[in-house]
């Protein structure tokens, strides 16, 4: 096998680590959970800040284009996602672009009203359809929450919408978005992919899987912030849905002041109220990264830096008898790799303590995130160094051994 | 009377100009919608995004108190609204807030099922009003606009909510908040006050009148910048109702990821998704300005300054036959002068073209807003001498004489 200093040696995308912000003492491999700051962000929010808002104040709406950023960025977004310009809007946050979408998919659905959803989505996602049920009222909404394995069997032909994560946030299992929308389809229901945790790093071809909607967040590996604004995509076809939530910015013509809604043409009529600029400017500069490399190369440096880490996992006599919960088949797998272990949480601990940067998820889930646009090969392979010394200290020794022969 | 030199020695709130960055060569009068950025504010943001998310990454959530943002905002918002600690959420925009506000509403009331609304409100809040209706069905929703004038004597024995703006958009008529929430709970129903126009220059006193609910925005006379995120009012005694939009960040323990929802304790439970931390931040460094000075202050330094741009107006022969909009007496005044015009839309770019950046609303409405952080009253008699200077010239001068004797 290559050294760790022979792999990011030929890994094209290298270059790119120096657009980033990076802690000089940091593996920073959660970048599943916030992405890292880069230069044109921090160049960006100046910008906004200091020039557009400071000297323009109110003439920024037109003078630097305020009005059409949500659009504009939706744009940008789409164009990682495979979708078609004028199908994406920059807004809100993922709860609530998913309440839209919902709400669309029941209106266009009816006389049907269910929502299935996976038992172990992220929870937003079910509570909001959960909320959706309780304001509709049973006669309007149902969810159905399905346990994963159920999924490819369950009878879909009376179902309204399928509302799915596109990859898990615990396990980092990747959906077969093709297959999944086309059962849906085939049985008369609309998909709803949720792609918090693919965006940036697999293109989910929204276009060419006649996927009905998805939505989205963009402080993953998009790298747009803490807590920066969601996306929501409606293909073409559906922009006669009404907007649950109709603000003044998805009016036809906002300045008029009329005293009824009249939706915008298009996908303008999913905005609800005013937007946050510097927000949306800040994800529209984080994107510019994204302009120097095709999403095919990101992907496929995702799964390079995480086959290399199952794989040191697997050399390691410390290391190699761990749980993992995400599926070694490419296809199948997002950009992170989730490690089941007792005694997670204190071993996500110690690993952050010692510089690698992961997360825990209950009850005993510690996932490492892999950012192809900063992470490298020599930080793997840390992870992994330490991960196993940790695991040879007298405290979490038995931790190696509680799940067998599962890094296949 | 004194001269502006003579008003702006004996104000006391003069230094505070110096909080912020204003262009040398404007008098901005748009501070009722758009807020001027402060010297904090650029600090503020520099320090979140730079120091904050740049070298703590994911450790921000805790260690800079991320997570408690929306509501450590929310409790320094209320201090200026007459709320008390744990009243108020700092989040989404002022329409999703809206919707959160009127569906809490009507679950309270049930089986009352109107919203009234006035007629002119504010789009957004009869944009969403609608939409709730929609959405729900008639059996569950109907909203009744009604005329200004009718409001006073509208029946309100079988209303769910008054759902009303605290100063006016169009006009800039401040409404009385005591009265009108009282008659409405004489009648059984809840009020739901719109404080765009008024937070930051009015207090609206909302424990003391026994407000049900209010939304808002801080983008305005809170200088929180342009978009940034609204906040909710909702009397603790109403914390029971349900969230029809819950997101996990409003989930008594966000962290387990349960599959249903459990609504936190307290005003947390009106949280949606995930909220925009630059612009949180922003918002909090905003209204450290108002620190240094009571409300009570600041709406006696706006009364001043309208008053002083009425008697200027009234002073000049070529300005004093204009039709004001806006009630001359104090306890109905806001925090904008609105001029109703022939020609108001090239008055307005004129004026502005000039460096008196007002804004214009149709159909034929000039707004001068009053932001008695940083105006001054050399800046509104400016404003007067060049509206007069433009109204002498030939191709406005009919627009004097369109209205007589109005400003009294």
């Amino acid at each position: 096998m290559k050294s760790a200093e022979q792999l990011d040696l030929e890994d094209a995308l290298a270059p790119l680590r120096k657009s980033y912000d990076l802690p000089d003492d940091q593996c920073y491999l959660d970048g599943n959970s916030l992405g890292a700051l880069s230069h044109a962000v921090k160049a960006s929010i100046q910008e906004v800040v200091h020039r557009e808002w400071g000297e323009t104040l109110i003439g920024g709406w037109n003078s630097h284009g305020w009005l059409e950023l949500p659009m504009r960025v939706g744009d940008k977004l789409g164009a990682l996602l495979g979708a078609s310009p004028g199908e994406t809007l920059c807004c809100d946050n993922l709860s609530i672009n998913l309440f839209k979408g919902l709400a669309a998919a029941l209106e266009l659905q009816a006389p049907r009203t269910k929502i299935v959803t996976e038992a172990s989505h992220f929870p937003t996602d079910n509570y909001i359809a959960q909320g959706m049920a309780q304001l509709l009222g049973p006669e309007r909404c149902e969810v159905v929450a399905v346990p994963q394995e159920d999924l490819g069997t369950t009878d879909l032909r009376e179902v309204a919408v399928v509302s799915l994560a596109h990859v898990d946030f615990r396990t980092g299992a990747c959906r077969d978005i093709a297959g999944i929308t086309a059962r849906a389809h085939d049985a008369g229901a609309l998909v709803l992919w949720d792609l918090a945790h693919s965006a940036g790093v697999i293109n989910p071809a929204l276009k060419d899987n006649d996927v009905d909607m998805a939505v989205g967040c963009t402080y993953k590996f998009l790298n747009g912030g803490p807590g920066a604004p969601g996306f929501l995509y409606v293909a073409e076809r559906l922009h006669t849905a009404a907007n649950p939530l109709p603000g003044w910015m998805g009016h036809a013509d906002l300045f008029a002041f009329e005293s009824s809604y009249r939706p915008a043409p298009g996908i303008r009529r999913f905005l609800t109220g005013t937007q946050s600029v510097i927000s949306m400017a800040a994800v529209e500069a984080a994107l510019t990264v994204f302009e120097d490399v095709s999403i095919e190369a990101l992907r496929a440096k995702s799964l390079a830096l995480s086959d290399y880490f199952l794989t040191l996992l697997h050399e390691q006599p410390d290391t190699q008898e761990l749980l993992c919960l995400t599926p070694r088949e490419h296809s199948k797998r997002g950009s992170q790799i989730s490690l089941r272990m007792p005694m997670g949480y204190p071993i996500s601990q110690a690993l952050i303590a010692r510089g690698i940067i992961v997360d825990f998820r209950e009850p005993d889930i510690v996932r490492f995130g892999f950012s192809p646009l900063y992470n490298t090969f020599a930080e793997v392979r840390a992870a992994v160094a330490e991960l196993a010394d940790i695991l040879r200290t007298e405290c979490y020794r038995e931790a190696r051994y509680q799940h067998r022969l599962t890094v296949t």
